[in-house]
């Protein structure tokens, strides 16, 4: 087996060489800034090593990656009847599709479809303010990642606020269904703000090992989830992470993984690894394009696939 | 870790006992004959242990579960260049679906939707009459099991042809987009005679362990697939081996996993164990109600999930 | 050809004595309360001669049916560059649809259902502010018929805003494609608005009247439209104005008309009759149950079909 | 009121210099070969006149028009009960569309798209062979035309065969929902044939009569269908007679008409005339582009459209 240190610098100065980059998404005014030429990666190892390259100190919007968190933190508010909300199977549609929504009566197909989130986003509200909500989303992340200098980053929250009317029509679409319980207004400002938590290569490497470790925070030993559910969680990161890219994404690169619009991807290798990469270039189905290349090269040379060696 | 011929021997006898069995498959009148209490299983492990209980004696109808072994055919003869004819995305619709094939013009989302496997059946016939095709299907699936007693259910084909309106129309209007190349007749007569093999449990977990061992037959030592193709097929099970029950499978099962309308189902471990199941009795997405219950069980105990402990 | 004051005597009697009414809409709670045994219907024929019967005196929301005013309203500000905010065709959905809208990138597909209905009020907005406009629109409604006491009902306006999750839905999707230019809060205030407007049968007939006779207004003898346009509206009113019950209207009533959830119809037979019928409960397709076969009845008796003799 | 025979002249001159004519179908590879510059106008009034200029003796295939004639046998041999095997609601969708079959279990939107056309001649069908029942077809066309020398063009039915993926796939998705009850062949082949009748414009003109006349034949009296009937089939072909362009047709032209996608359209102007245009050249939505523009002239000189003077 290659040395882990090697194999990140490696990716990450190949992956700075490539021309190729994808477009930044430009329909959230404030992402649309970001210099596309970062690349950063970080992997978290099982063993407790922690590898990082590139780019891995800048913060950026993990955006669609906080739905695995929220999805986390609501089955543990509300368990497995969580499943009456929200399915749990691949869309085959786009991440703003709305279509699927109409056919199925306002039930969103996934927690990874912003849909779904949405959802998501209102079991977490039950019983709290937004702002309390978000607060506890904050601190659940901060607690993962044992960090507390992650932080909401106002301007990009603002930036979605004023030009979210595709958010804002699946809010109201899924309301008119009653399968949102709380003011659409409540949880768009909930959603808006927890997709607009900033974070490095590094703290979301870190915040990812409980899904790595059966559940388990290596730092504290304190399980945020049963390894059962790290399982199911995972599970749905690989077949409905990366929206209708998920089937590309799992044949590629073999590996659990949650994309964002910023051009992050968590990635999991069971047992193994956490791993964040980001680079703001998306490729046609909205994932991160050299992120993925690079967690491709990642899963070949270390064998962590979880379809075989 | 439990004996693996114990936990075997365990769930056959638990799922024998059960009365929700859902139900047979009516729209092929062949298969709507078949006692819905039969109940199967055998797993064949990497270091050659081959483990089975129930019904793993008894041949039933592979149906769709061919799929796994045509895709393999196909990708041997024109590689890569496949995936311009089927794409590798979960269809978010059922087996037989075909708006989705409109929107798209014709070419299917995967393999292993009825579209899908009809595109891959107009590969395999390139250059070959129907029946010299057919019987490479055959000649491959027999020695990947190592079994030449595999055999085609005549009367099944016939039963399917004559009923077979669906898989017509599907034929048919990827024809009128030229994405199959060859006769529709042609296509037709050959898919429905290799969904018409029928396998024991047994014979299916022994064809099935080239999946689980890199792409290698252990009996023969040669390799069927590279490894890395092995592992994209184990992919493709996963997030399309279940139609729209895929992503539940994998939520639930957490292994590969390719179903038929006989009530069969083929599981990969990777690099542990290729595991057959059979069960007449279908749920609401038309995958074997106890097969799937088996395979949970089995994971479990085994900790085989490909998720993680 | 009977006498028209004898035909919709008898016909208020007729639906008078008829148990199936249909249900009441339900999913404005304003208009839930209403009393299903109403049925009212007035007939304003192009020679001078008005004709009542039933409750044509008792003020209803008109809900859908201000469409054609506004739409009327929206021709005369922009004229045919409307069309390339809205379309022309039937939807082949319900009322509300939103499937459609996507695939289409947020161009309605007519101005009769509500998406197109919200693009024609966001054209009415140019320039003003939404009470200016909304006051437009009253007053057009009211010089067409003539009658300064036609109002809004207020109650019914915020029953809508309250509940109106479905059509924020939409606005906000048309707001994602641009479709929409103002604030989508301005748009979907006026539109509960011009909904909320009450009129009686004997009122709406009158304000119907220019769509009957070539543009002209009978009592100013000003026209409000073109013939051609007032030609072209009919039109509209013929193909889409039922929404998916447009085809089942013209092949049993064989005249242009627009429906409305509270329950009335406003038809119109060129060159003959404006004529409008009420009552609250709705058939399937959200139209007014016994409107429709008090139409068909009249049209058959009075041999005004634009289908034939 | 213009002289009519004047006004046809001068469409057939205008017509002819136009060099807009868009685009002959492609897809029957005998209709390919049709020149484009074709332009032929028959118009048969209820007072005995014939207006004929152009190329109004040369037969071209009447395609889809036969739907209208197909229709009015069917519903002669099972009166009101077709409607259970087909609807009578425009489909918002292209005339080959399968996706809305798919929702609606197999059920056809209205019988002038090809789904409804198929089952209409399934209903045919009903105690015929097949030769026999394209031969009924044939002669009622050539009874309501007065005209024994209106033939089945062989040429066009074979091409339209060899080539007929799109409507195998609906007819054969139809049967698997159990809508069609004869043999698929025997559908298609029928369906085939009638498209391939070819006529002139005179010919249809006369054909098209009794829809002009109340359901009568004017050369013998005889009523082919009842006043109501033929009212109801008039409406159909409003709402439904253009596919996805049925809407515009009926905002420009404003009277009933059914296009084929040779290029001819056949249009009714109830009580009046009833009309046939031809010109090969097809707009987006597959009608004739100049007979549309043609009938748009006629209708509006001649004040016929149905949606007032």
């Amino acid at each position: 087996m290659p040395d882990l240190h090697d194999v990140v610098d490696e990716i990450a100065e190949k992956m700075g060489q490539r021309e190729d980059r994808g477009a930044v998404a430009t329909y959230i005014p404030q992402l649309a800034r970001v210099d596309p030429r970062h690349f950063g990666i970080a992997v978290a190892t099982a063993d407790g090593t922690l590898a990082c390259a590139g780019d891995s100190e800048i913060p950026f919007s993990i955006q669609s990656i906080s739905k695995v968190f929220t999805l986390t933190l609501a089955l543990g508010v509300v368990g497995d009847s969580l499943w009456r909300r929200v399915g749990r199977e691949p869309s085959g549609n786009a991440f703003n599709s709305i279509a699927q929504l109409e056919l199925e009566k306002g039930v969103p197909r996934n927690p990874f479809i912003n849909a779904g989130a949405l959802a998501v986003t209102d079991v977490i509200l039950s019983g709290h303010p937004p702002r309390e909500a978000l607060g506890e989303i904050l601190r659940f992340i901060r607690f993962a990642a044992q960090d507390d200098s992650i932080f909401i980053d106002e301007a990009v929250a603002r930036s979605e606020k004023a030009t979210g009317f595709r958010n804002a029509a699946l809010a109201n679409f899924m309301k008119s269904f009653a399968v949102l319980q709380h003011p659409v207004d409540h949880v768009l400002g909930t959603y808006f703000h927890h997709c607009a938590i900033a974070m490095t290569c590094r703290q979301l490497a870190l915040a990812g090992r409980f899904l790595a470790q059966s559940g388990r925070n290596p730092d504290t030993g304190f399980s945020l989830v049963s390894p059962e559910r790290a399982r199911r969680i995972n599970a749905l990161m690989l077949t409905c992470g990366h929206y209708d890219g998920s089937g590309e994404f799992a044949f590629r690169v073999g590996l659990p993984g949650k994309s964002g619009v910023g051009g992050g991807i968590l990635a999991i290798a069971p047992g193994r690894a956490s791993i964040a990469v980001w680079s703001p270039g998306l490729d046609a189905a909205g994932n991160s394009h050299l992120g993925r290349m690079a967690l491709e090269i990642l899963a070949h040379k270390m064998k962590w696939s979880i379809f075989g060696d």
